[in-house]
């Protein structure tokens, strides 16, 4: 780990005290005190890396818990690697630290990364924190294995394929919302389960295996779901018919989204998921349905691949189709 | 490659004008169209993992050309790996973009490396593009491959062993100087190598198959080159006897040091350089400098590993032991 340069805290130390522990078990890491790691690839397996940067006051509230801001630079990193049916091995970070930062908060960010390594089985393998007059920023590169040339790719998807997606969507765009201070009627409970689910996203790791035996394409829901899904149906040459009373919500999305169709479009497409969506030929549904159960992962159908180049279109359960108040999150 | 949230800048234009091209050559990286980018590990390798950041203001001048940014950003990663015996293969980019930030800096910046994939042999794998509200921040994770359990580690260098260091040393710390506007009476020409020097390192990458046919230890040098040898020598449990005299300056820092002991100690501990220093066992030293030849890179002998805990000494032609008027880069 090469320690920055011109930061407040003692670099050095930092490495040797805090972040040295979160790489104890990897002797490929040599404790972060050499240049870099040695990654002994697993044998018959194909790499998959995949990089995610997160700023304070752009991707994450500076006030957030620390231990919460190291959950999601690494979960949004472990989204993207489970969406590939890969299983994580290990991450470098890079951490610029902000003028105010303490010592108190990295030894809480630590402890976010470290909680985070025991639940998904993951090492550090190195790392790098400078300091920056800027704001605090975490960039994370994950890494993970995959049967050798099962990677599931965003292209592959095809007309008559049946498109699932996990878990619940839109609690991490209201989650956003909350945290900015909206709601307050909401009651705290669903407000806390909002929030949560905004800080520290929950990767699907666990569906991997399902992904690589079923799945013809698939990637994870991050700028929002009906954009994404029009991203994967564009890479695949195809497009899709979307139900939108089929979009799993969870119980406080329901709550909140109530009749207000802006505030339903905001949930369906705000982003922020780090679910999975996936494609899956009519005659696996069945196999794929029993493998997700096994992984314990809730998975919802939610429609269909068709031809075409046009931008997905989605349906209510009168069957007209419905124009999103809300766009995919835009650049 | 995901595109991040919020830039002035189109972020999926840039990725798909700007940053797919270099990763053209790489089916593996998909494009830089999906979540993640599949690497297929070379049979009967390691890989050896590297991650460093850099920041304007605080790495580099936010005037200093784009493509030179880069080219820093890269190098300064290409050269742990090149310490480690490791040839590089590719690298992944979070790119943290400033507000005043242009397309055409982007341009440049990408022109900068694309130049070094084609020096080097290396690909892009994947990025991330973020906008950051304070300065613009490059963080490289680059990835090499070395023969199986060969990777050069810090630790293992043995009293007795000689001391080599590639290159010149002192032309970083004393660039950095001229960057900041001093010796304006140096000559132009000479200004320029040093600049050149402190804004485009030289990772020695030519010099991995020697380091890992002959180094018992290795690291490449960047805060300080007395400093770092003792860092090679803590982890090894060893200490060192370094010549003053034998460590190689360049004409430039020749020139500007003249007589003026600080300057000297500057340019020998200033750090910056990005060249290697490694330890070889007495019986392997004429076939390492054979070796070394052969592959093109200088390397001079500047003294041998003792024993002993203590920080390395230095002496004079005289035999005489100096004190060190600029420390190693302390943080």
């Amino acid at each position: 780990m090469a320690a920055g340069k011109h930061s407040g805290l003692n670099e050095r130390a930092l490495i040797a005290d805090i972040f040295a522990p979160l790489a104890a078990n990897t002797p490929g890491a040599l404790n972060l005190k050499d240049d870099a790691a040695c990654l002994v690839p697993p044998a018959g397996k194909d790499l998959v890396i995949t990089t995610d940067a997160i700023v304070a006051g752009v991707h994450f509230f500076s006030h957030d818990p620390a231990d919460t801001v190291a959950a999601k630079a690494l979960r949004v990193n472990l989204s993207d690697l489970a969406a590939k049916g890969a299983e994580p091995l290990g991450y470098t970070l890079c951490l610029a630290l902000d003028e105010e930062c303490t010592i108190e908060w990295v030894s809480e960010f630590a402890k976010g990364l470290q909680r985070d390594q025991l639940g998904y089985g993951i090492s550090l393998y190195g790392g790098d924190t400078v300091k920056t007059p800027g704001p605090l920023s975490v960039s994370i590169t994950a890494f993970g294995a995959v049967k050798m040339g099962a990677m599931v790719a965003r292209k592959g998807a095809k007309s008559g394929d049946i498109i699932f997606v996990s878990g619940t969507i839109g609690d991490g765009a209201l989650g956003l919302e909350v945290a900015r201070g909206l709601y307050d009627g909401l009651g705290d409970e669903k407000k806390a389960f909002l929030l949560h689910r905004y800080r520290c996203p929950e990767p699907r790791c666990a569906l991997a295996p399902a992904l690589v035996q079923f799945a013809s394409a698939a990637m994870d829901v991050s700028d929002g779901l009906i954009g994404d899904i029009g991203a994967l149906c564009a890479v695949s040459g195809v497009s899709a018919d979307i139900e939108l009373d089929d979009i799993p919500l969870s119980p406080a999305v329901h709550s909140l989204v109530g009749g207000d169709d802006r505030l339903l479009h905001l949930a369906v497409n705000g982003g922020d998921d780090y679910e999975i969506i996936c494609t899956v030929a009519p005659g696996d549904v069945d196999a794929f349905l029993d493998s997700a159960q096994q992984c314990g992962v809730a998975v919802s159908k939610i429609g269909v691949i068709t031809t075409g180049t046009h931008n997905p279109r989605i349906y209510d359960n009168k069957g007209k189709q419905v124009t999103l108040l809300v766009g995919r999150y835009e650049h």
